[in-house]
């Protein structure tokens, strides 16, 4: 059997561990790795793939699909409309409140390309997404809720890094157990953005940094930390590099509902991830759906669709008799 | 809008749950109940819903989806295939290793009758069987875990109510703590039967029963009891009624995999349930999912489906548009 061919665009965090993921699935194979930097300066995990630059996109490349490992903010709405044209495509646009507007565009684009395109795909959104829509399709009285971590937060991390006197920081964002267990008691409370999340920051601090003011400029950011509960630890650069390394990351989705003539019955559906590295998990969703882009795009399907859209025999890689068998 | 007519056929547990379940979904009604009994001796709680006997459904009814409430035993085998050459209908078959001579049979019926059919809704096979098989896309390299309760075993009550001397009883199987949560670290431990669940049981003896003997043939039964941990109290049959009615269950799904370029990071990933009322939860799964079937028909297409082929937004009430503006 041929192995679905799979283009990388973007060698980050995102798009090794898309490359780590297809060595897993026997039915894939990395294709070409492509890039905006020089490609001789990639040197990629997996023996004998080419890295080529981007512009060769343009002339028509032999791959499956395109996996778009690019940024939400300002890669993924230019790349995804702009290569579902040319190719079948999967990305992980996370902008919750854009993705209708990305929604639009790669669908007329993937239709003028007679193309499948995937948008959303990973955890939050994606898994997440999946697991809230079936607890309330299955519950529709009851509540969501969700919870994240423990996990690093680029963005939190990012903007204590911008406070004068820091040199490196380390955000975490955990859930509130509290809250959890009022959750899972079919308690139905109405939590505040305090009582669901603490945040804990680590900060290597320059040299001579006045401590105390960069600890107030942290616990009183708008926006980022005012609202929350958050504690602040200066550690040193080698205990950064030693304990904080990683991207773990997680979270909960909750769904408390009610059964029974008169709504007396509790059900609380939970989905929960943990995870040592955030990317790699992603990134390992995405790999699954570009199975299901592929088969689609094989069936002459074409058009934009999300995780809603896909029935899960898509991106299995066995037959629907051996999952009936199986795993049913 | 019409709203989508449903035919309950059983009214039992589950009959009764798929009662209170369509009462919650805005675009559905109960069109009619079918029965073995007497109708006369049936008093939906539904006002005003007809109660007819089963062979009513040899002639056409006005019914958008049939919804099959009996066992699996010996109820679906034989129902599911001949009502899905007149109606659209779902069941609950829930006896996996009969599954694919149960679709075989429902999917030519369905064909022959050009009628949509799905099979096996509910929590298990159902939305545990989804959790499975996404979790594995995702993380081909792991392990899947699954634990049941704490919950009541049907089952497990009934052969203990066959014990000479037993008036009445109740099981309940419980989930060992310490095997959650070595699966949850990550520590994909190899569990014995005896290590993953114990059961509980609650018994009313027959006066001047052998307390003792009852016990012993409690915690020696082959099959049921003699591979656990089985715990034994007696009670009396107010405290049993007072305590022991109701029908509560639950469980979880693990998925322990592995991501990252040698397997280095854990990926956890879990779903879990926790439920007052199993059947009442069952039939709110299926409930949602009689839209789908409804939905397809609508479309014209025919034959046997399970979760495994049904993308999540045939089962949901809003539209593609809402669902990816509010829920992705």
């Amino acid at each position: 059997m041929d192995k679905i061919r799979i283009g990388i665009l973007g060698y980050g965090n995102l798009g090794k561990g898309v490359e780590c993921a297809v060595k897993q699935n026997e039915d894939m194979e990395v294709a070409a790795i492509y890039t905006r930097r020089d490609p001789a300066s990639i040197t990629p995990l997996t023996e004998g793939v080419k890295v080529c630059h981007v512009d060769e996109l343009e002339t028509p490349q032999d791959i499956d699909v395109l996996i778009l490992c690019g940024g939400s903010a300002t890669d993924l709405p230019e790349q995804t409309p702009k290569y579902a044209k040319m190719y079948n495509v999967i990305d992980s646009f996370d902008n919750h409140s854009k993705i209708p507007e990305h929604f639009a565009a790669v669908e007329a684009a993937a239709k003028e390309g007679g193309k499948m395109a995937f948008i959303s795909f990973g955890w939050d959104p994606g898994l997440f997404s999946l697991a809230r829509v079936i607890m309330t399709a299955a519950l529709p009285k009851g509540e969501n809720y969700t919870f994240w971590g423990k996990g690093v937060s680029q963005g939190h991390s990012d903007a204590i890094r911008r406070i004068e006197g820091v040199k490196d920081a380390r955000q975490y964002t955990i859930p509130v157990e509290k809250a959890l267990d009022a959750v899972r008691a079919g308690e139905n409370p109405e939590l505040t953005t305090r009582e669901k999340h603490t945040r804990e920051c680590f900060v290597v601090a320059e040299e001579g940094a006045d401590l105390d003011k960069i600890k107030n400029e942290i616990v009183t950011m708008p926006a980022y930390f005012a609202d929350y509960d958050t504690t602040v630890h200066f550690i040193t650069e080698e205990e950064m590099k030693a304990e904080h390394s990683g991207l773990p990351h997680g979270g909960f989705v909750i769904r408390a509902g009610k059964t029974g003539w008169e709504e007396e019955n509790n059900s609380i559906c939970e989905f929960k991830l943990s995870l040592d590295s955030n990317p790699e998990f992603t990134s390992s969703v995405i790999v699954a759906y570009a199975r299901a882009v592929h088969r689609m795009a094989a069936e002459g399907q074409i058009g934009c669709k999300t995780i809603f859209d896909v029935p899960i025999s898509y991106a299995f890689p066995q037959t629907a008799e051996e999952m009936r068998k199986h795993l049913l």
